[in-house]
């Protein structure tokens, strides 16, 4: 990372943001080119796992080319230039945060870490409940676990970008902070609160 | 793509889908693995426009790897199992559309070109004004036009994949709509509008 004033080392934000995130890009290589696709996750023992297909331009990534980086975003507030109280359209920005995993990527056979990962899945998704939970001694999931890929990530090294203005003045960072919270949406008080904490 | 049903020919929801969204994620290869990095962008030019430094890794990485794909996602409803009737939890997904651009990324060094994707930029995030226009000729912007650099991806192939239920029966689409009529959150009334428009 070239800024490192954004390069934040905390494991609770990461964890909060993997767990708040419906999904995120999984970034592989096809044909010997880089292929970016959109998939829901679950942070399960250690490793970030996914579901798929056996077959597909995915799948034949993973088994040609077995490392891969994955991204989760949380958009923040957008900053527009006028926050900065200037007339320059420099000063636009968006702040983000974003956990970035970059690991080796397989299938597993294990039916059991199958099992565990698809429940921990719908514990992430649907924590109301309403369904059957997936164990491998249920019969009606012995057919879906043998068909079901689970793609597995483990991390060779996690990076957490929180980029939230460290790079702006001080006072620079109190206009805005003024300004977040006279607009004082939802996306701006969740930024606020990471700028309190962090600058 | 694995899934046929998924995939759509629609450009003007291409282009919705491009203007809504804030960012997307450029998949790049760095050191000979996939990179990917979440982009503010814009559409310009039938490019995809997006602006950063001449160094770092992503510079580095699009200097030595021309080719890249890049990834917009509009999230669409989450569906609990429950949705389709059933105590199985293979029922439970997430709807979504995703775009996805294939092409050839380099850096421009057209100071018109970049000032005019800036201003798009500007437009797409701060369609309120509040800012001197971004041209060339205007001496504020000299110095930033010189040190920003804006990435050009020339898109080869464009994949929409709007994922709204097509692979499920007719009965359970009818199933999932009825009940995302009932809970008829913000995301449930889009992805009802999806729906029928689509199914």
């Amino acid at each position: 990372m070239r800024r490192d004033e954004f390069e934040v080392n905390d494991p609770a934000v990461v964890r909060k943001l993997l767990k708040e995130c419906d999904y995120g890009v999984l970034s592989l290589m096809s044909d010997n080119e880089p292929y970016g696709v959109a998939v829901n996750f679950v942070a399960y023992e250690d490793m970030i796992c996914f579901h798929g297909a056996y077959e597909g331009r995915k799948a034949d990534a993973i088994k040609t080319h077995p490392f891969a980086s994955f991204l989760a975003v949380s958009p923040q507030a957008l900053i527009p230039s006028y926050f900065s109280d200037t007339k320059s359209a420099c000063a636009a920005t968006q702040f983000y945060i974003s956990v970035m995993i970059e690991g080796e990527i397989s299938f597993t056979e294990d039916s059991s870490f199958k099992a565990g990962a698809l429940e921990a899945m719908m514990q992430k998704f649907q924590p109301e409940g309403g369904y059957i939970p997936l164990h491998t001694e249920d019969p009606a999931y012995t057919k879906m676990l043998e068909r079901t890929a689970i793609y597995v990530l483990k991390p060779r090294k996690t990076s957490l970008k929180v980029k939230i203005g460290q790079n702006r003045s001080k006072e620079m960072q109190q206009r805005i902070l003024k300004n977040l919270r006279e607009r004082g949406e939802a996306a701006d008080l969740e930024t606020i609160a990471l700028m309190e904490k962090y600058l």
